[in-house]
C-alpha cells in the first residue's frame, strides 16, 4: 500500500496509453515518481542504474509522443531502457528484473511488444532501426521508429556504419542521440571531442532557441517551410562551429543540442519533428545517475552498483574472502608490465571492468581504452605487436564476436606475440543471453596458429598470463569467467607453464573426468563425492584447448571406457568435440559424455541456477559420474 | 630485352633506394613507365587492376619522399599496391603475381620487408598503422607511418574506429584517403557524399592553393608557425564547406583535397607534412583505372578484369558452358522476389560479385547496396526482418567473420525469418589466405537456431534457395563457392526441399563417402573409379549441417565400418566434427577419415592447387577410399 502513496500516478500507468491520457503538466511528477521507483527498486535489486535514472524525461516524452508500441523504440544496449520498462507494463514485476525466471535484462521483443528490438551489444540500433524504418516504408506503413543511442555507443563501428548508410534509402527514421559523455566508462576518442565542441557552443545555443522557437510556430502544417528553415539551420550551425558537425556530413537533419531533463522541452521537440519525413538526429544533453547524487559524481561506478542503502546513499558491498579473476588479472598485469616494458594494456571501453584500470593508474602511457571499439582493438593491437609492443588485450568474451576477422585477418594470419585475455567467458549470470561468453572456444579453435588456454584458478590465469608473455609465444588467448576465484592467496610466484599440456588433478580409475578452466576446481568436491558412491574419478585440468595435450588424451583413451568432458562454453565446437575427435582418429572408442552450454541461447539468472539449467551443476556432473555404474 | 627498351628507368629500380637517386624530374617518365608495366602484366595475368592504375603516382611519390622500409606504408585492402610491388624489388618476379607459389596477391610482410602488415580485408589499414605508429612512439623510434585507404574502405566501421581513436594517443600517424568515389562497386552512404561535397567546392581550392603554397615555404623550418597556419586553414574549410569536414572532427590536421595524378605536387605536399607530429590527413583525388580508357570509363568491370588485349582494349572473356553460382543466386533471388514481395537483397559493396545487381536492375527499390559494412549489412537485414521483409542477404564467407556478433546477437536471438547467402565459400583461389572462406561452418555450427546448407549444384541451390523464402523457415544460412557449377541447364524447377535432410546420390557397400556441397558433385567420378579399384562407395550428399540428417547418420554407422567425409571448409568443427560426434554420441565406432581445409592458413593458387595442398582433390579423396582396403 506504500506504494499507492508515494507513485500516485506511476501506479495508474499500466501502458503507455494511460501515460497519454494524462495533460502534459503532469509530466514532471510522473518523471519523479518514475525516477524514484527505478531508485527504490535499484537499491534492492541490482542492475543497470545510472544510465535509467539519465533517460527518465526522455523516455517519459517518447512514450507520450508516440503512439507505442505502433511506433517502436529501439533503445540502444537497453542499459537506459529500465524507465520504459516500468511504463509499459512491467511495474509490477519490475522487482524481478534480471532474476531468474524474472524480467529480462536487456529490451527484448519475446518479452514484450514493446521492446522493438533485441539490445544488450552496444551500437545496434541505429542499423535495425533503420531496417525497421525503411521496411515500414516498404509496406506503406505509417508508424515511426525511433533509435536512442549514448554517445558511448557511438564509438562503435556498427554505429557509424548505420548512420553512414542513413540516408541512402528512403525512410523516416529518427535517432536520438542521449549524450551524456559517459559510457561505462568515459568516452574516448575524436567523436566525443565533437560532442563536447557541440555543447560549448553558446552562441549556438541561443541561435537554435530562436530557430526552435520559429519552427514550433510553422511546425506540422507546412512541412515544406519548416524542412527549409531546417535546412538553413544546418548551414547557420556549419558557420557557428569551429568543430564541424558530423551528423549533417552523414545527410540527416540535425536538431539540438537540447535538455535532456526538460521534460516539456522534449515533447515540444519530438512533436515538431514528429511528422517530418526523411532521417533526422535529435542530440539531446543528459546527465548519467540524474537524481541521484552519488551517481552524477561518480557514474562508472553506478553503472552497476549493486544494492545501496536509500537512506545514506552508501552502496552495500559485500566482503568476500577471493579475489575476483578480474582482479588478479589486473594486478599480474601491472606486475608484467613493470619487468617487461614491450607490454601494454588495451580495452574496448572496460577499465574498470577488466580491472585494466591498475595499469592505468600506474603506467598510463602503456595503456590505452579505445573505446567501444572491438574490432579496432584488435586490429590496433595487432599494429603495436607487429612493431614489437606486447599487447594484452581484454575484451569480454561475447564482445570478441565483434572481433572475430580481426583476430583471423590481422592476427593469427600474420603469428603475432599477442595476448588475447576474454574475460566474461561462459556463462555470466543476470546479464543474459545477449552477454553470455558461450561461443569462444568453439570460434577460436579453428583459427590456425592459437593457443587457447583456461586457468584452473587465480594461480593458473597468473602462470597463463606469465607463460603468454614470453618472447615468440605467439597468439595466446586466456579466457576466464566473470566473478570469483576459489584461492584467498593468489599471489603465487610468476612460473612458466609449458604450452599445450595439462595436469592430473586426482588419480581414479573407473572414469576419467577432462575439464577446462575453473568449472573444473568446482568439481573437485563432486570427484570425492563419487569415491564416496564407488566411483572412482580420475580428474584432469586439461588447461589448454589449443594445442590440446594429445599425451593425456592417449593415456585416457587407453585406460578409460568412460569420459566425462566438461567446459563453461558450448558443447558444440569446444573440448568435447575435441576429445571425441581425437578418440575418433585414434581409435579409441569409449563411452564420452559432453557437458557444457547445449544448443540455446541461455538466459538470465545466478550463475548456479544457468549451470543447473545447463546440466553443467555438481548434480548433474555428480549424475553423469554415476550412470558408470549402469554402463 | 624488350623490357630494357620499353623500361628504361623502371628496370634501374630494384628497391626504393634506386627510385629516391633519381632526380624529381624523372619521375613523371617513373609514373609512365610503372603504369605501362601493370598494364602489360596484367594483360596477361589477371589481377586487380583499375585501383593499382589508380595509385602510380602516390606510389612513386611516397617511396621518393618516405625512406622506406625503415618508414612504413599499410596499404588498405592492397588492390591499389601493385605499383608498390613492382617497385619493391618484386619486379623480375610480378608475372607470378596470384598464382600458386609466385607473388601473393595482396601485401604480405611475410613476402617483404615493405609490407608493413597483411591486407586484403578493407578497413584495417587505420587501426593497424595507429599501432604501428604508437608503438614506434613508444620505443622513441622516428620512423614514419602512412596508411593509405581508399574511399570505398571508409565505409567500413573499422575505419571510423581507428579515426576515432587517431587523436586519442600521441603518435605521427599519416592517413592518405585515396578518394576516386568507387570502391568495386561506387562508394555509397553519407560518407561517399561528405567526400564529393569536399571535390566540389572550387572556392576552397583556390584557397587551399594559397594556403598550401605559403606552407612550402615555411616548411619544416619553422613546424610551430606551420602549425599555426594549418589550424587556420581548417577554420577556413570550416567555413568554406556547407557539408562538413569529417576529418577535422575527428581531431586530425587535414590536407587536401589535392591531383594525386599530379607526382610532383605530392612529392612537395608529402614533404611539407611528412615531419610535423600528431595525427594527420591528405585527401588526395584519382581516377580509378587512370590511363587505361576502358577502365577509366567502367572501373567496376576492370577492377579484376582477368586477360585483356592490351592494343584492341578489349577483355578476353572465356565463355564456358556452366554458370558461376552467383549467376544462378541471382537470377533466382530476381525470380523468388517477383513472386514474393516480401523478399529484398542486401549486399555490402558486392552487387555485381555476388550478382545481385540482377535485382538492383529489376526491382531497385528492394534492392540495398551498404557499401563495406559488413556488421551494418547484417543488422540492417535482421531490423528489415524484424519489420516483415524477408532479407536474401549475401555475403562473401571471409567478410562474413565481420558480421559474426551480429548474426548471433541481432538475428539468431530473435529467430527472424532471414536468408544469409554465404558467397566464395572454401577455397577461392588466387585471392588467398585472406580471402578463403575457410571458418563459416565450423563457426556457424555452434549457433543456436540456425539452418546451415550447401547446395550441390546450381538446382540445389535454387532449391534451398526457395526453401529458405518460405514463411516461418527461420534463419536460414546458404553457401556456396566461387566459380562455375556443374550443369548447363540450371533452370530447374523452384521445389522445397525437406530441412534437415540429405540424400543418398549412390548406393555401396563398402565405404560410405559423405559430402557437403558442390565438392560432392566433383566426386562422382571418383565414387565410379574406385568401384573399378573394387570398392563400393556409397555416396551422400549430406545437404545441411545443421540440422544434420541423423536418419542418415544412423544408417550409415549401422552399415559403415569406414567413413569419409569432405567438406569446403576447415576440418576442424564442421561436417566431420559432425560426424564424429554423432558416431561418438550413438556408441558407433567405424573409422572415419575427415577430409577439409588442415589447420593453417592456404596460400593462393588455382583451386585444383589449393584442394591438391589440402588433400581435398580426386586423387587425395580416390587415395583415402582405397585406404579401406588395408583397414
Amino acid at each position: 500500500m506504500k506504494e499507492l502513496t508515494k507513485y500516485p500516478l506511476l501506479q495508474s500507468i499500466n501502458t503507455p496509453a494511460d501515460l497519454r491520457k494524462l495533460p502534459e503538466k503532469s509530466l514532471p511528477q510522473v518523471c519523479k515518481e518514475l525516477r524514484e521507483f527505478i531508485i527504490d527498486s535499484l537499491a534492492n535489486n541490482p542492475g543497470h542504474f545510472a544510465s535509467s535514472l539519465g533517460s527518465v524525461e526522455l523516455t517519459v516524452a517518447l512514450h507520450y509522443v508516440y503512439s507505442t508500441p505502433d511506433d517502436k523504440i529501439v533503445w540502444d544496449v537497453g542499459h537506459q531502457a529500465y524507465g520504459h520498462k516500468i511504463l509499459t507494463g512491467r511495474r509490477e514485476r519490475f522487482h524481478t528484473n534480471r532474476k531468474f525466471g524474472g524480467i529480462k535484462p536487456f529490451p527484448s521483443p519475446d518479452e514484450s511488444e514493446y521492446d522493438s528490438f533485441v539490445a544488450g551489444h552496444a551500437s545496434n540500433s541505429i542499423s535495425a532501426a533503420l531496417g525497421l524504418s525503411v521496411s515500414a516504408k516498404l509496406q506503406g506503413s505509417k508508424e515511426h521508429v525511433i533509435a536512442v543511442i549514448g554517445d558511448g555507443s557511438m564509438s562503435g563501428g556498427l554505429a557509424y556504419e548505420g548512420l553512414n548508410n542513413l540516408s541512402n534509402t528512403p525512410n523516416n527514421l529518427l535517432v536520438i542521440l542521449n549524450d551524456n559523455n559517459m559510457s561505462i566508462d568515459k568516452s574516448v576518442g575524436g567523436m566525443s571531442q565533437v560532442l563536447i565542441s557541440m555543447h560549448s557552443s553558446r552562441i549556438y545555443n541561443k541561435v537554435r532557441y530562436v530557430i526552435a522557437k520559429a519552427l514550433r510556430k510553422v511546425g506540422i502544417l507546412n512541412e515544406r517551410r519548416a524542412n527549409a528553415l531546417i535546412r538553413f539551420n544546418n548551414g547557420l550551425k556549419a558557420m557557428l562551429f569551429r568543430q564541424q558537425n558530423f551528423f549533417e556530413g552523414m545527410s540527416a537533419r540535425y536538431f539540438g543540442p537540447i535538455n535532456g531533463h526538460d521534460v516539456h522541452e522534449l515533447v515540444r521537440m519530438l512533436r515538431s519533428i514528429k511528422d517530418m519525413t526523411g532521417p533526422r538526429m535529435l542530440h539531446i544533453h543528459t546527465v548519467k545517475g540524474k537524481g541521484w547524487e552519488p551517481a552524477e559524481k561518480n557514474a562508472t561506478v553506478w553503472h552497476q552498483p549493486g544494492i545501496f542503502d536509500v537512506e545514506t546513499g552508501e552502496r552495500i558491498v559485500a566482503q568476500g574472502d577471493s579475489p575476483r579473476f578480474q582482479d588478479v588479472f589486473g594486478e599480474t598485469l601491472v606486475e608484467l608490465a613493470k619487468s617487461d616494458e614491450r607490454i601494454v594494456g588495451i580495452t574496448p571501453a572496460m577499465p574498470t571492468g577488466c580491472s585494466m584500470n591498475k595499469l592505468m593508474n600506474e603506467i598510463p602511457e602503456r595503456f590505452f581504452d579505445v573505446g567501444i571499439a572491438e574490432g579496432h582493438a584488435v586490429t590496433f593491437s595487432a599494429g603495436l605487436a607487429k612493431g614489437g609492443a606486447l599487447p594484452f588485450c581484454n575484451i569480454y568474451s561475447s564482445f570478441m564476436q565483434r572481433g572475430y576477422d580481426n583476430l583471423i585477418h590481422d592476427v593469427a594470419l600474420q603469428r603475432l606475440d599477442f595476448v588475447l585475455c576474454l574475460d566474461r567467458a561462459g556463462i555470466v549470470g543476470e546479464d543474459g543471453p545477449t552477454h553470455h561468453g558461450a561461443f569462444d572456444l568453439a570460434y577460436l579453435r579453428p583459427i590456425p596458429n592459437l593457443t587457447i588456454s583456461s586457468p584452473y584458478d587465480e594461480c593458473e590465469l597468473r602462470r597463463l598470463m606469465y607463460t603468454a608473455a614470453r618472447p615468440g609465444a605467439g597468439t595466446f588467448v586466456i579466457r576466464y569467467p566473470r566473478g570469483k576465484g576459489s584461492l584467498v592467496d593468489w599471489r603465487c610466484r610468476l612460473e612458466t607453464v609449458e604450452v599445450g599440456t595439462g595436469r592430473l588433478m586426482k588419480e581414479g580409475t573407473d572414469v576419467a573426468l577432462l575439464t577446462l578452466g575453473p568449472l573444473g576446481k568446482v568439481m573437485e568436491s563432486v570427484v570425492s563425492e563419487a569415491a564416496e558412491h564407488g566411483v572412482s574419478v580420475a580428474h584432469y585440468d586439461m588447461r589448454f584447448l589449443k594445442p590440446i595435450d594429445t599425451s593425456i588424451l592417449r593415456e585416457v583413451g587407453e585406460k578409460f571406457k568412460y569420459i566425462i568432458t566438461l567446459e563453461d562454453g558450448c558443447v558444440i565446437g569446444g573440448l568435447g568435440s575435441s576429445v571425441v575427435e581425437y578418440m575418433s582418429e585414434n581409435g579409441y572408442a569409449p563411452r564420452i559424455v559432453t557437458l557444457g552450454i547445449p544448443d540455446k541461447f541461455v538466459e538470465h539468472g545466478t550463475p548456479n541456477e544457468l549451470y543447473k539449467v545447463c546440466g553443467m551443476d555438481k548434480e548433474s556432473v555428480l549424475r553423469a559420474i554415476l550412470k558408470f555404474k549402469e554402463s
